[in-house]
């Protein structure tokens, strides 16, 4: 999570590449200029940003991204979910829409670029266009979505989920944020309703594909010192539980071979998940994060170990192989150990496989740019996760220490790589 | 820990083992009847004991005692430091006393044996010398110590520390109870004071050696099928606190090759610790009994973890060498996995040795009664190891499952065997 000091010195390195001038028409100073504004809406002590989805911050951002939007010559209008949606016309405007953006919400204390970096500079591609007199063959929308991060509900992905029609009403109309409010009160305050909520789903025959650009959060790009990565898929995780049940007794009168120690089964078993992941793919990722010991005294042998295994893959196949790997060596470390395990699985999401043709066109305009394509999984879910479930859809990841927008027009698609550089 | 439905029925089985025809004059029924009015004293819910130190259930449990010591002719009086101390002339009343005895106090619901077998067995002993008109050659001294478990103030030994005089003022003047009573006012409450209980410090010239019956609670008689055992020694607990940093991160985002997973490499220093004792000493014990994840979100890697090691065995050195080794662990294990790791040690206490001859002369007699002498390590305190500090103490572990009272009566020593049966 960058703070805002960091941030400032970094808009401050955006703003000297100034690229109005280059062919593109590109404005470093005015991405610059809009992260910083941005970033001071509900601005936290830790200079993070605090606005969760359907809170005043959220609201505050996303009116002033329409405004920019407005500005830009789009046409905006503010959906019943509290999606914000700016579409600049295309030459044959019957035509389905090319949609762009991501969300302006945050977690607490959250960075600046996550979901507004994808926002912004989609935005400052239509800049771009208006500066060029280019107009796109094909109608572009951008969408600025509502609660992408969940920290109100604890869920999240609210706004894209209403525009395709994937939701669980049932599940929505039981969510309470943290105050207590329903998710109903809460859309009300927004002078939204469950009603709204509903209507903003749309017909995807309206859209031909959606393309995300946002900030890589696992420093895969950092690491190979390249300032964007194509997409290969957005994986889905898996949530499970499992209980390890020993025999707690004194830590001093129980000879180790007398054991039935929780912790020792629970810790061999963290160990082999720990080793699984690499056996299965290279984008697969299993983590234990939680953990409970019982009784947790200095002198008494555990007794019992509550633990969440979260385990991801793009690939449907080989998550759900990892996670068969997983239970059966739980199974297997707990009958070696003597212990009784148990496991429930409490979350499974479907990953979202993006098209080879889609991630080949992404690459074809780094390769222009003279950017080797690198192809990185997506551990966490984006809006682009709830879009790829009915249509085609594309990621693009960039490396958060760097800012700097290129813009492609593509015959066949309209293609936009718009990346960052700040050195 | 038993519960009082099983000890019903012990006590039952122990009344039919009634020997008071037999040459040593012990009464099973009398043990069966003084060990059921004891557990009738705050007796909890799940039919265990609540008696803490210095309670009203361990003053009624000691007034008790008293009563019968001095039914049996002892002369009983109260320390300064609430031990109760019943006194039987020896022939020759100004040699150095042998002591003997344990405690009343409990755990929260703890077991009806634990320190009230000690007690009562000793008393036995004298109920049965009494009965044969024998008087031993030197002074006998059954001493109930106050607060031997600590369950009040999360220390314990009180009253045997105060009688060899090795407590630490400071530390018990900071002491509070859960009620937030300090030990001065929770001595008041007992009609004690802080002088007091430095007046019951003893000249150790007055005392030959310390022989302690108490419950085998590691399951080790009970898998060898023994009534009772010898203790080799009193294992003295070092409480060592490890912390492991890591580097928390998302765990979708971070592919497995970047992290670094703080409870990943916990769980192979807690793989790696359990396997150490076997390699040091068969009587030594390893046990990681508490840990704390953060941050300990499901889909967050833990970018700390904090954990106890309890390190245990009877001899100093190898519990020591085990604790070099623990800590060497933890190092290599923290450089495997690119982490840091840091750790203190809480606690240190000095294991006790016990003589090779006392625990001969107590072999001896076992095998005097057709029972093979089987050395057992005694892995939890008891207020032997405090006497121990000072002067010889030999101790008896006796299977919880079987209660039976042997006596022996040694021309050089008074040797005390009482030990248990019940099938």
């Amino acid at each position: 999570m960058e703070n805002n000091k960091q941030f400032s010195l970094k808009t401050k390195l955006l703003a000297d590449y100034d690229l109005a001038n280059d062919q593109d028409f590109v404005s470093g100073k005015r991405i610059a200029d809009r992260l910083d504004q941005l970033s001071k809406i509900n601005l936290t002590e830790n200079f993070g940003s605090n606005r969760p989805g359907y809170s005043e911050g959220e609201q505050a951002a996303k009116k002033l991204v329409a405004k920019w939007m407005e500005e830009a010559g789009l046409t905006v209008k503010f959906d019943g979910a509290g999606n914000v949606i700016g579409r600049l016309a295309g030459k044959d405007d019957d035509l389905p829409a090319i949609l762009t953006g991501s969300h302006v919400d945050s977690v607490p204390n959250g960075g600046h670029f996550d979901g507004v970096l994808g926002v912004i500079s989609a935005l400052e591609v239509v800049e771009a266009w208006k500066a060029s007199g280019y107009t796109p063959e094909k109608p572009l929308e951008i969408i600025v979505f509502a609660d992408e991060e969940g920290a109100r509900f604890n869920s999240g992905l609210t706004g894209s989920e209403a525009i395709m029609n994937v939701y669980d009403m049932e599940q929505l109309l039981q969510k309470k944020d943290t105050a207590g409010q329903t998710f109903a009160e809460v859309l009300a305050s927004n002078e939204l309703s469950i009603e709204s909520y509903q209507a903003a789903a749309r017909n995807v025959d309206e859209m031909e594909m959606f393309v995300e650009l946002h900030i890589e959060q696992g420093a895969r790009l950092e690491e190979k010192g390249l300032p964007v990565g194509v997409v290969s898929g957005i994986a889905g995780p898996s949530w499970l539980q499992f209980t390890f049940i020993g025999k707690a007794d004194h830590a001093g009168n129980t000879p180790m071979p007398n054991r039935q120690d929780a912790l020792v089964a629970a810790s061999e078993f963290i160990q082999k998940v720990s080793k699984l992941p690499e056996q299965i793919n290279d984008s697969a990722v299993a983590t234990v994060g939680k953990l409970k010991v019982s009784p947790n005294g200095v002198n008494v042998i555990p007794g019992e170990v509550e633990l969440y295994v979260d385990i991801r893959d793009i690939y449907e196949e080989t998550r759900d192989e990892l996670i068969d790997r997983i239970v059966a060596t739980g199974k297997e470390v707990a009958q070696n150990h003597e212990v009784i395990v148990k496991h429930v699985e409490n979350t499974r999401v479907k990953p979202i496989p993006i098209a080879e043709e889609n991630q080949q066109l992404l690459a074809e305009t780094l390769k222009e740019f003279a950017i080797e394509p690198s192809y990185i999984p997506s551990g966490a879910g984006h809006d682009a996760m709830v879009l790829g479930l009915k249509i085609p859809v594309a990621m693009i990841f960039v490396q958060v220490k760097q800012v700097l927008v290129i813009i492609r027009m593509n015959g066949h698609h309209w293609l936009i790589v718009s990346s960052a550089y700040v050195s």
